[in-house]
């Protein structure tokens, strides 16, 4: 007997049935890593995007932009991404399969951390005697796998261009047209929402692991000396969440409790926590299933320097779906070194006025001892460096002769120094709040997806919030003919007209229909019968309860709208 | 002097200076057809965006897809991308730089029309001595070069994929899902919103042609017998429209006259270019700058049987926004072929029926004296073809010992044959209306593009429909004092809480702050004053009027709703 469908496969395949979504290029034979959203896909797409706006544009008054996905190899040299921004892998020297180091280290130790480096990589395979899994042959020597994907802009291989993997770089480059957008005030923010790009080695779990994924992206840009409070901070201090901090216990506490006990760094990270878990809770998160987890110091991404990740537990273990991190002035100042523009915000005072401000201090008798006759250039290195780029790193890097030479921290000192001006320029800080739509998608999925007994028979009900249900009315006429037909035509005209997503459906049985609409989580099904069309009446049946009331047809745009909002309550 | 800047360099002006669109990538020097959004571009797009799904998806009942922009090179093989979608080069052999074999020939013989095929291009320049304009040195062998930007999906070289040109594809692939989705029943409709991607050679006009677009486009499936009458084609046919057939004269007419007239082929594709008109004069075309241009045979892309394209009059010229293709049965047919897979849609009779269907009959007595000993493997090879495929085309191509062969339309005969059948299998028929998003929105901001004079000094007013601009109402406190400043802030929350999309500003003198509000086209203005601290009341002012006038600020937003949709004229 085979094993019984796990949750993941019994979503997806409703997924596929039903016209969620589905593997792209089937026909084709598939290519792993890429998926279409269909009919009803594309709908709870939109719906959590208008939702995301909802939050993000509205909601904090932030500007949305819409840049191109493919951008010159400059903007990723600056950014860190053509350097960083990659995965190790090993080869098989027989076969030629390539696989992803830590994947194959991972499933032949599973009780161990596998190498996180080149080197370590390299010495475990060499120490361990590790062999291709196929054929037992020799692995090559590790490699560096950049993950962007590459083209070529233009005739010709002279201009290289890569697919984002991330849409914020394009917010920093726009900085200065945002902050004269926003009258030079901050703080402000920046949103984008489209597609991102990620060349995987091995992409997995349906629409967990893409190639092509959807993000939506805010970049809220910050004076680094006012981050620790935020002005709406009140709003969110109340909300209870799990905290999975990078060190000491598991936590149930407030937003307010976590900064005050310094369990996350600020007001500023903690008030996008807490924007988060609101968004997600009202998409139709499980609030049982989600925590907020602080990375630890070696996981986080090579511009962060504090990140907390929205997880939410699915079928096959916790996953990361939304990342808020603290990406600091780490790359506003990259642009700003690589391209010469300034991005800088100032701040002009009412009277001179006495500031203190954060410097790179070198320790002249560890420098000199260390370096020698470099000792005096890598000091005026050090004394040149914006303070904030080393902020919570371990080392700095500076320049000698054209060489990135790296220097302990021992090396230098960061301290407070004071100083008389009119005003200030400043690189602003920046905290991303960054969305991954597919995996919030799959999760509200398979949080909503309930399997339900009636009068014997087995059935599927996917429990989705009305708000962002793909469908918010099933329009049925009880059969065929044609005058019921006809009001029931009149019927879904006047819902779409309302606003209300509809699908007219007159094929197979009443109980087929219902079946069908509790499939896609249709909250609410008008039946059009020969009752109705001599007293002028509908019955609307609830999807939750599956029970059936009468009412009149005559308002019934207004009735299904109350029932969606929650003003009303009839079942 | 200079010259005074033409309109296309004012309107970039203002979209750069006001936050509609400016070039990507700009701190680095750009790269030229790439364009973002900015705060008041991405609201316009949106805002066009959602006005497209409210005509083809909740207006048609189309079903909206989001596929990935990536595709293995197997869809575009399959397609004819590969091999036709490219433009013809020349290189400098001494400089080595690259130009497009039209452009560069349409500059030295504007008189002329230059030539389209590879032989042409290479005859011109030999016989003409075409050097290179910068150096007058020799120019290369003219070669195609594919316009689809390439890629390699995963690691190594061993999986080439490409940008899609079009969002058409994925929907020709998910047929047989759409097909389920929509129960089985033609004619139905997918639509996808997002990029395409076409490498240009020399991209130009700001976003009249750039290289990462945005589109929208419909792909409607019909069963070819009945697509020569549509069941909504009566809500357009009084429809008049200025046509500019391939044929004959221009002329205005209703679209119920040309489809009599046979300027336009069928119903079908008459219903989607009035749609297409009623979308563009609804969203802000000048209805005096709209025309629609069938293309000439050789001007149809590979997969088109018939064409006609909404034309905008810009200050560069006219130029095509939309297109609405036949594509026939040409794709699904190409993908079949390729895929194996079965793209067909069926239609099961009452009873068993005499059909009529076309078939292609070999011209035998033709074949044989020019064929010989092939003749009868061609005819094979006829009959197998399907009818639908040569539709409108001068020649029929076939297989023979794995080459292509091409057989000239006196070779064959299309005609009408009778079966008896209980159903009957077909490939559909697709019309595509394919919208180029940003050339729509450009042409909106040119046509509202509006210089007046106001007690002797010029200023600049986008008189953009009150229903798609950026900001829908401006709200101003007189002064920055803070009781004015609470109020105005009460208020814009308000109109934010009823859809209305707003921007509140507190600097700089209401004149200076009015004319900004002019230049992106709001349409009102509340101004918050101390006379109306007292009485309860503000002031709004019209955009295009310049008049204000004193209204109460209580039901503020039911006032401002109403003025957004003419439901009320106070000016």
């Amino acid at each position: 007997m085979p094993a019984a469908p796990d949750l993941f496969s019994k979503v997806m395949a409703l997924a596929k049935r039903r016209g969620f979504l589905w593997p792209s290029y089937e026909i084709y034979g598939g290519v792993a890593g890429f998926y279409d959203y269909g009919p009803m896909g594309s709908r709870l797409k939109n719906a959590l995007e208008a939702l995301w706006r909802r939050y993000y544009v509205a909601g904090e008054g932030f500007a949305e932009l819409a840049a191109p996905v493919i951008a010159p190899e400059a903007v990723f040299k600056a950014s860190g991404h053509l350097e960083k921004f990659s995965d190790i892998m090993v080869e098989c020297t027989k076969c030629g399969e390539a696989f992803r180091a830590d994947h194959l280290l991972l499933e032949l130790f599973p009780d161990e951390t596998p190498p996180a480096t080149l080197d370590d990589t390299a010495r475990w395979i060499k120490e361990r005697k590790v062999r291709c899994p196929n054929d037992k042959a020799e692995l090559s020597e590790p490699y560096p796998f950049n993950l962007m994907f590459r083209t070529f802009i233009g005739p010709g291989i002279k201009r290289t261009g890569y697919l984002r993997p991330e849409t914020a770089q394009s917010m920093f480059l726009d900085f200065g047209m945002l902050y004269r957008h926003f009258r030079e005030k901050l703080p402000f923010g920046a949103v984008q929402i489209g597609r991102g790009f990620r060349n995987e080695i091995a992409p997995r779990q349906g629409i967990i692991r893409l190639r092509e994924f959807n993000m939506a992206e805010a970049e809220v840009f910050f004076d680094p000396q006012k981050k620790a409070s935020h002005p709406r901070f009140g709003q969110v201090a109340g909300l209870k969440l799990h905290l999975v901090p990078n060190e000491g216990p598991e936590v149930d506490m407030t937003l307010g409790e976590a900064v005050a006990g310094k369990v996350m760094a600020h007001e500023s990270i903690a008030y996008f926590v807490g924007i988060t878990a609101k968004f997600l809770l009202e998409a139709g998160v499980n609030p049982a299933k989600l925590r907020f987890r602080q990375h630890a110091k070696d996981e986080m991404a090579h511009y962060a320097a504090d990140c907390w990740d929205a997880e939410v537990e699915l079928s096959f273990g916790w996953t990361e779906c939304v990342g808020i991190a603290d990406r600091t002035c780490y790359d506003l100042e990259a642009h700003m070194k690589a391209s010469g523009a300034d991005l800088r915000a100032y701040t002009r005072f009412d009277e001179p006025k006495t500031v203190e401000k954060m410097v790179v201090a070198p320790v002249h008798n560890v420098l000199g001892p260390r370096y020698k006759k470099d000792a005096k250039l890598i000091a005026t290195a050090l004394e040149a460096t914006d303070a904030c780029t080393l902020e919570g790193r371990e080392f700095a890097e500076v320049e000698l002769s054209g060489k990135k030479v790296r220097v302990e921290k021992d090396c230098y000192t960061i301290k407070k120094v004071s100083d008389t001006v009119n005003g200030v320029w400043f690189t602003p800080h920046v905290i991303e709040p960054s969305y991954g739509i597919d995996r919030i998608l799959y999760t509200i999925l398979e949080h909503s997806y309930t399997e339900m007994v009636k009068e014997g028979e087995p059935y599927t009900v996917l429990k989705l919030r009305p708000s962002i249900a793909p469908i918010q009315a099933g329009v049925f006429p009880l059969t065929g003919k044609d005058e019921l037909v006809a009001v029931a035509e009149d019927i879904e005209r006047r819902l779409r007209e309302a606003g209300i997503t509809t699908y007219m459906d007159a094929s197979d049985s009443i109980g087929r229909r219902y079946a069908r609409m509790d499939e896609v989580g249709t909250p609410f099904c008008i039946t059009v019968d020969f009752d109705g069309l001599r007293d002028g009446t509908v019955t609307i049946r609830d999807r939750d309860s599956t029970k059936q009331i009468r009412v009149p047809s005559e308002g019934i745009a207004g009735t299904v709208g109350e029932l969606l909002a929650g003003l009303q309550s009839l079942f």
